[in-house]
């Protein structure tokens, strides 16, 4: 496992703290929310590959940035490739939930979770890919306030309840599942995201992740 | 209690409901989140006294609306006042704690209560009074996650004890406001807000009270 | 806001500290439980309006006593009228719940937070306005193991879940209600009186707040 | 294990159900919580051991009546002696905890666990044995309200956490205990009735056990 | 109650202590985890009775050895008859309920819990009556995950609810009970179970009672 | 994403479902817990990349048995080659933690979350790396009752911190990390190994999956 520094621009922005501290003052009081740092963890940058330095280009050609959860799995290239490929067949793979819809899982389970990180970046999904920035809004404060499709909601309520209490979940929850219309491949897709974002939310508050500032106004 | 219906064309907002069903479809397959009613309770708007008349007319000046709390609330005009009364005093009077401080207070004890009312108007005047959109965003989401001062985070995690677990504050409690700077009076402050918003969200989610759609977009 | 010292006896009242430390012994090795003092704040008493003035000579005649509540409020004569509005509103005005029904909620809310001034002083009053003191003991203890109709077992059920899980209040519950055969109205008014009681509840924790004596004897 | 119907008057008492459902009206629309059933479950007595039936016998000289927990138990002789025994050793036996401190676990936990017939019986018996009503009150509300030595606060602090979450106790918290002033054979004492309540505060819950109503009036 | 040292060889089992500290290093790096001692408290062997001396025979006969809950309680012959007789007539009296079945509870009861000594003990006895360590397994893990009969699983259901909210036990659940074939006799006996479970769960975790080696290899 | 029927005679296992309900019966009333199926999702077996037919092949040769989590992910094979490629960096790469300290990492979170896959799973391996059956046991039941190192206890508590309030971490616990030797890399390796477990035990309860038999002899 390599942990030499790296060439890469992109990824030396990885170690990069902020100057001046917490952050500015802004005349309020409160310092300013700046979140320019990637995580709380002083990991030196690894020496990634080609495949994951064209990716990085990629993010920075078509989002104008890379996500700084990708910055803070850059230490070691090995993981980062296998971050990659998990979350991007998970996220982006055919299947029978739109891609909104994983969004949507991913920010009622990040809500439960109240992961900073998580809820800021999808929260911002959820507001672009619905075109509806109160339905991005609502995910992250009460999912149950949101005006959804009985399937919607149906898959929502499986998702937090695998969130807040995996362990009660029996038969009688998958076939409600399959009572409103989703197939088991279906319910697969569901608990996997859903068991996925209990994975990145906790990994996220552990390390203090920050996200791209830039998450705040997309979608508005 | 006068219930006959008021002639005030701003409250006869109250009792408008969405024309059609529980919101248009945008192509997403997830329907428009608008928020055009009031609340899920049916009550016909009350006769407002001359001085709650003049306080909607001046919300709809300065403001451009009227939040829907008030005209929530506008179906008794003695519940109405009472309210207006008892709210104005504790966000707007003169206190050891900036009016920011008393909206991050809002803001915080909102985001445990999980109040989709209280988290929108509150998370708006927190954005606009800092005008930092980040800081309404955490305090959303996860205050601890927030840059925050000594002090501040020392009001906060009084307010969220108090949300969650009343029943433990003790003297030491106390007693740690006071260390970082707090007087007396500070902490009644600090409590009123705290305990305002326990009721606040309560009463909202409750009667299922929707924010007015402009918060969304304030601050950001 | 005046904050000199008031002239007023009854208000006097509001600074006294129990003169010989947390109380005497009873010869059992535990102290007296006597609650002299009104709070666990040092607010210097406030300059009462002749109204307010009033209002505390009427409790004086006809309760024997002004409650600590109000003393604790007396810091500030605006904060104090504003909290005796919205509370006279609440738990006396005209409503389709009787005034036991709402001191019922008040107890059984107070239960949940552990409020003792709350359990206290309300738990008292379901026991003057029941006539019957093991009602009031049920209210404080557990709500469920009480005797009640299936009309209060809804209404309390629902004030109890606004209490412990808010966010989790949907149409469903409303409806339960309706079912039974509250008005919308009553929904609001027990939604106010429960949302006040988690209010009041968290500011007497808060700032520990201590009952009366007295309550403790009535309607036993 | 005789389960034929038993000839002892006192017994025969168990199986006494309420004449006329759930509770007289009272007038205030809310039923009488007369508690003149033993519990919910219908078991036939049992034939009652000559000690057994001396012991409800002096019950009923020096307390005016056999608690009904004893007449719960009464459906099985083998049953009620095991429990007796168990009891009284617990509870009156020589110990480094006074009565009066036993009782104030007693109630302590009982609070926890919302057990309407321990707090009833117990908090009496604190009420009793410390001749401070306020103290009894207080226990059954929040323990921690109360005015207490270190000593008693650490005690109760104990049994609380054994009661919310056993599980995390360690060499930590016996420490605590020890540092003021508890031996080992104290701490063996307290975790025993804490332990005890927990047992009986849901044994009591799962089969609606109900207090004898004069321990409503006791020690006020 | 007599405290001076007996003369047993079996109660002086009850203060050894581990000679070498924690416990020896295995070359994992892990301390290895053998259990010597009984308990965490130091309590001094009392004087068995012909009957106790009698019984911790028999076990040691029967068992091999002599239960380290008996070893802890032996430091009072009154205690240890009290708790020996009702533990006796709980677990092995005639009942509707089979032993495996009043084991069942135990373990299910006691993983709510997290008991390390009731789950080592009774998880080993559930192994061995049943003949099916996977049985035992589940218990311990998630009694939900088991393949059980419908009756066997509302037993287990209603004694978890026990253990986890008794105080929200009612009619409807003694009910559940009913209708899938349990008699009132049987529900006091899950009840009684499952109620000393969480009392002997809570006295083995405060006082860090040890489970005897011997039952982790007992019935795979 | 092929899901026509694969070759493979490992994967054929997949699909297999008990032949005779859901157990048969073993003389003692309680069925037989045999686990032949995976999971309760029905998912018709992928066509396996010669990639993943010679890691199932190898396997079978190394374990005897290809673990049901791989079966259960084998209904696609980008899946299953994302989820072996994620989980052995995991669990097997170097890093500063032994494989057994990450197995009980595993062990420790799957006990939080209830899981039976994983703690029947894990648990063998704790028991299998350590050579201790006791260390395996105490894992699965409750960690605190183990005898760690103070380094090994402080992973522990900040992977269990992680599961149950992921939210409320903070620097003051990385810096406890720290403090007793772990390194910024190290607490990677702790949030990752935490967080794929809280990722694993949902999707394993959320689709009932169930651990080979074999699991439960090995290690004993």
């Amino acid at each position: 496992m390599a942990r030499k520094a790296s060439k890469s621009n992109v990824v030396a922005l990885a170690s990069k703290k902020p100057a001046g501290g917490a952050g500015k003052d802004t005349g309020s009081g409160v310092p300013r929310q700046d979140d320019t740092r990637v995580m709380a963890l002083d990991l030196p940058p690894g020496t990634l590959s080609a495949a994951m330095q064209a990716y990085f280009q990629k993010c920075q050609e078509k989002l104008g940035f890379v996500p700084n959860v990708l910055l803070a799995y850059a230490f070691d290239n090995a993981k980062l490739e296998a971050f990659a490929a998990f979350y991007n067949d998970l996220m982006l793979a055919p299947s029978g939930l739109s891609k909104l819809e994983r969004e949507m899982i991913a920010v009622a389970v990040s809500s439960q979770n109240r992961c900073y990180y998580c809820l800021t970046a999808h929260g911002a999904a959820v507001r672009v890919y619905s075109g509806d920035p109160a339905l991005g809004e609502t995910m992250v404060m009460n999912y149950r306030a949101a005006k959804l499709t009985r399937k919607q909601r149906a898959m929502l309520d499986f998702a937090v309840k695998m969130t807040n209490e995996s362990w009660a979940i029996e038969e009688e929850d998958r076939e409600g599942l399959r009572r409103v219309g989703f197939t088991d491949r279906d319910i697969w897709d569901i608990a996997a995201v859903a068991g996925f974002f209990n994975m990145s939310n906790r990994v996220a508050s552990a390390t203090d992740m920050r996200p791209n500032a830039v998450y705040h106004g997309q979608g508005r």
